[in-house]
């Protein structure tokens, strides 16, 4: 990407700021003498230990939608970086307790927490990260009034309980042959959709938008999700065609229920009977996506990911975003939902 | 306990609007097709399943000390209730993570969540009540006002925090051979009386009285919290002397390092010798419960506790406690620090 572009002058402008913000909230943790909890939070933030750096913080997403929001929505970043530094602080929760939840060992490229610490730790430095963002969120009193405050509150709050409800559903999944479309969704909107959602609302919401403004952006973030998570599940079967013969990363051999799969399975032809009969293997990932791709399941996800995508472009225009900031959330939003072939 | 003493009377008036509100919360979790989200929590609280009632609920001392806070400090007990569920619901969290850390098989006479529904699951439901103990709160702007609705946040986050910083020290502790006794009182200080402290102080708080008042009930709480997990500690070595001969419970034979334990450490004596050359035996733990008692270990966790006792007793008349509650207060208190032989 340019390094001029609307997105990269607003990132290197305000990164700095973020990363004092989430620096003084995450320090708290090393107090009472509690020895290596904040090594393990900022191991996990990427900041320190083997192979910290850019790649190990992963692109912090999340945050940048938060200040870009309340710079575009006529306010000021710097307001709202209480609540991005919540934002960022809650999504590397998510993750800690994720990666233990399905046993994964890496993460952006490294160790993950409960690899490096064991479970007990882990599960625990996740709930700190957890009490730190909503310490972090209530320092928006600081910047904007009570009243925001305790709305933003709440809503952080419910979109908290929306994320722990989709990975509810995501392990449940697990256990189940098959899912149904509005199960998928409900899934994607709690785990996904829902956190972008209260980013782009928050950020509406610290530049004291009327609510009409506020409901634009946060359905603008809500289809966000839901089309980026679609995109990244045709990704996941059809991401590497050169590779996929040999491929056992495919989310076809790893069982994954996503949008293709579970529009596939609905269709209970050669793709159902043949996930019905048991895992498959990494030789066979090819023609199983060739057969979904011939059923269906490919052009259902790419139209679907094109009617979201358009839904967050629409609600993105309602809600007007204006200058440098306002640029740079339609260049974020181009380059996240860049339609796949 | 005389069924018309002030604290059961207190008890059977507030019980049936805590569990109310409660559930209100707790209703939440079944939004969104989370399927068995909501079961899990209802097991925990008590409330659901095989054996639910009284004993699998647990004794609801915290909720029950906000209450009676606000009363004593002459407000009406009924706007603090979002925050005696809030607290309710934190410290069910803490115990499902807990168990899962400790890979503890039962709770209250029950199988622990993650004994029945596997640990990934068991997490996420930690995390959910986690969430709801937030929206709890929150709810305080329905019944006080925004200043002590934000400041009870604040409080009650920095709370939490200080519970996973306590539990933090615990499980490292487990692979110490020693830990001093600074390091034993900043784990028992996050662990026990950070919620009993913040119990009080918030209920105080909804009752609007002054900073120092506040302050009282807050130093209260803690010492209460304080006093109880010495006097446990003893209980925990020497609570049955007359089964003490076969007993595998004995914390020492757990391993636990506790107050008399880390005490005799300090000591560098035979209790010492012995504990540094493994682990204790339950045919051991008689004998050894009489060197620690030689060597000082009883008498000096007897003498801390009926300090502690005292400490917390003269911030409690400081705090000036009113009416009926007040004589609750003060019989629960003398309940929980019935002083040990």
């Amino acid at each position: 990407m340019n390094k001029t572009s609307p997105f990269s002058a607003f990132t290197e402008k305000t990164r700095p700021a973020l990363r004092e913000e989430l620096s003084r909230v995450v320090a708290r943790a090393a107090e009472g003498g509690s020895r290596f909890l904040q090594e393990m939070i900022t191991y996990q933030l990427g900041w320190t230990g083997e192979n910290a750096g850019p790649k190990a913080e992963g692109k912090q997403i999340r945050p940048l939608l938060v200040l870009l929001a309340t710079e575009a929505a006529g306010g000021e970043w710097q307001a709202a970086l209480p609540a991005a530094a919540a934002v960022e602080l809650i999504h590397n929760f998510s993750l800690i307790h994720d990666d233990i939840e399905d046993q994964g060992d890496l993460r952006r490229g490294r160790p993950t927490v409960w690899k490096n610490w064991g479970e007990a730790q882990a599960i625990n430095t996740g709930d700190a990260m957890f009490a730190l963002a909503n310490l972090s969120l209530v320092n928006l009193e600081k910047t904007v009034s009570n009243e925001i405050t305790l709305k933003a509150s709440r809503l952080f709050h419910k979109t908290c309980l929306h994320l722990t409800q989709g990975q509810h559903l995501d392990i449940d999944f697990e256990s189940h042959s098959a899912i149904t479309l509005e199960e998928y969704w409900e899934m994607v909107g709690g785990k996904t959709a829902g956190l972008l959602a209260f980013s782009l609302e928050v950020g509406a919401l610290c530049a004291s938008v009327p609510a009409e403004i506020q409901n634009c952006y946060r359905d603008f973030g809500f289809n966000l999700g839901l089309a980026f998570q679609a995109q990244d599940d045709i990704l996941g079967i059809w991401g590497n065609q050169e590779q996929i013969g040999k491929s056992n990363t495919s989310d076809l051999v790893t069982g994954k229920k996503t949008l293709p799969v579970v529009y596939g399975l609905e269709q209970e032809k050669e793709f159902f009977k043949r996930w019905s009969a048991g895992p498959i293997t990494a030789n066979e990932a090819a023609e199983m996506s060739g057969i979904l791709e011939e059923e269906g399941g490919l052009a259902y996800t790419q139209k679907t990911a094109s009617h979201l995508t358009d839904l967050a472009l629409s609600a993105l225009d309602n809600a007007q975003p204006q200058g440098e900031a306002g640029d740079a959330l339609r260049e974020l939003t181009g380059r996240l939902l860049k339609r796949q072939t």
